[in-house]
């Protein structure tokens, strides 16, 4: 019995240090399944842009912060759901005179920790990105009261890089067990929330994988806008070796949409509510769509980044969906909500709404058909 | 003896750390004076927009630095100066893969370092600028080799933001006794290299004062390219307290023309040989010239940042002037050369010139009269 734990223990250390030595495919190494619920469905909120920080040294930003928080808390306890994805401009870090933005990061997905829901995250366009320095701070009214060590230029400790990608991501695995955000592989760097999450079936069918959602980093901040090869390539071999014949459904999450959302019109079949703006797409493409619109078990691609956009639209083989922005900082006064997405197991399905801040719903729309 | 000794050393002491126990001004404590050549005169050269550091992941960028080398090496064999200015984009940073910046600008300032010279500093827009991830390593070619850690995620070692200001200038001054460069107040900050040197005689009339040359951080990178109001009001406190009656002829260089420099046209009295692309001037004026030219010590302002321009023109009571282009670092193929201005003491007389790399001269002007 000793020797058979010892082996045990062996493995489960050489699994947690290599990788290498077992049957679970590289990319679900680590990963914590999610589980579908005992009605047999999973429901996901989608809170968007949120933008936090933003002028921390007036009284208008931290208000903002405090609506965020409203927002998400009705729609938290409206839904119920069973995870929450931060997609992305969780805080506006070139809007932040400190130098490290994991304090607002944590405010951010604060609403859902509190509720003892898991929740992960990808990185938008704001979240890494450098402060801005106001111009009025060299007039002369000067700088206002800012978080700074008095010394500050023997230290040099007053500078606002901005907090890098690694490091927002670390300070939130590390705190907290509820975050199942994953630090991606190596060489898709600068890119860093790059992986992928089941969602397994309870009960009779335990363990059997209900769907993959996917989530990548599409860039923005220190780096372009954009979902590089790497990441392309990264996906397919993922996808291919975790689910080979594509007989799970997949669902994709990422900040910026891609070029392809500026193809479709949003019109009937179009499902939404507000088309204020034109699609603010990423930089390049270098193939993420064309692997994602030929293979079947994709149905959706969610992202964020346009304020004024809460449509889905058909597009080839899967559907583009935008969610809606959640947050009171970022530009924009459309009322906030959030996109719902509920898988149900059996028979399979894909659903999608949108909770808006006054309790209300509406656009739904059914995205596995 | 002794007591005497010990007075001495104690007021030494207090002078250090506070500045306050002498009758040297604050803005002058721990500076050296540089001083006047036998001949009664001191030459300064100019050396603006280097542009050390740019693609050095290809044989073109250290190519680029190669050829600056050279024309710094031509103009200082051939000028002999006394002093030597940087006046502002010395690296390009936001093409600096590397985590330490200092390595390209001591790169920058051998060529004057080898001959023993002095010099200083002024940061321009692109020295501590974060670095710009060129598009094309996101598609299939992928990025090449730059030096990072091989753990790149894990350490979040491998992460170019810039150099910040303070810790390119520490380690100039640090590293070699010939830099005359200086931190400037803290109070200026993010603002970091506003200065004042002395010049002063030889012989006779050892110890009065010739010039005052004032240096001033016009910003850009990582916050604005401005001349804050707080700096304008440094100038002119400074300037009134250590040369109250005006009495002593003033030169101040900065590396982005003032909005001022839009306001002259460059035609006779001007004087240089380029004109070849509009002013880009500092994005807002926030008293810095109107103190500049209510002050009739002020012989001269000296910028950078134009690689098209190299003339000199009057305007109110000074002469607002380009240096010329030195690095073949940057933008335009214009030749290279660099400003030369020499400081006669009996009679006082502030003359400049071009000196090219291919060794001729032009465009003399006499910016005292």
């Amino acid at each position: 019995m000793a020797s058979l734990l010892s082996i045990c223990f062996t493995a489960l250390f050489f699994l947690q240090i290599n990788g290498h030595c077992s049957s679970t495919p590289d990319a679900l190494n680590g990963d914590r399944p999610l589980h579908v619920s005992s009605a047999g469905s999973f429901k996901i909120a989608l809170f968007a842009d949120l933008h936090y920080g933003e002028n921390a040294w007036t009284d208008w930003g931290p208000a903002q912060d405090v609506n965020s928080d409203r927002v998400m808390s009705t729609v938290l306890d409206i839904e119920k759901p069973d995870f929450v994805v931060y997609l992305g401009d969780i805080i506006t870090a070139n809007n932040l005179p400190i130098q490290n933005a994991s304090l607002y990061w944590d405010k951010a997905t604060s609403p859902t920790r509190e509720r003892g829901l898991p929740f992960s995250t990808v990185f938008g366009n704001h979240d890494d990105a450098p402060f801005e320095w106001p111009s009025d701070w060299f007039s002369p009214s000067g700088l206002p009261e800012i978080r700074c060590p008095p010394d500050i230029l023997r230290r040099g400790a007053c500078v606002f890089r901005g907090t890098i990608r690694t490091q927002l991501m670390a300070g939130e695995i590390n705190r907290d067990p509820l975050s199942r955000s994953r630090v991606g592989p190596s060489g898709l760097w600068p890119s860093v929330s790059n992986y992928v999450l089941r969602v397994e079936s309870m009960g009779r069918r335990a363990g059997s994988v209900v769907a993959f959602l996917y989530f990548l980093d599409s860039g923005g901040g220190t780096y372009p806008e954009v979902i590089s090869n790497a990441q392309a390539r990264w996906f397919k071999s993922t996808s291919e070796e975790i689910n080979p014949n594509s007989s799970v459904p997949e669902l994709v999450f990422w900040h910026i949409p891609s070029k392809d959302y500026k193809k479709v019109t949003p019109r009937k079949p179009c499902v939404g509510s507000i088309n204020k703006e034109r699609v603010a797409a990423q930089q390049d493409e270098w193939g993420m769509m064309d692997i994602l619109t030929r293979r079947h078990s994709v149905k959706a691609v969610f992202v964020g980044h346009n304020h004024g956009l809460d449509w889905c639209c058909p597009y080839k083989n899967l559907w583009l969906c935008f969610a809606r922005h959640t947050g009171y900082g970022g530009y924009g006064d459309w009322p906030r909500g959030a996109r719902v997405i509920e898988i149900a197991e059996q028979p399979f399905s894909v659903k999608s709404w949108i909770r808006m801040e006054d309790g209300h719903s509406h656009s739904e729309v059914i995205l596995s058909s």
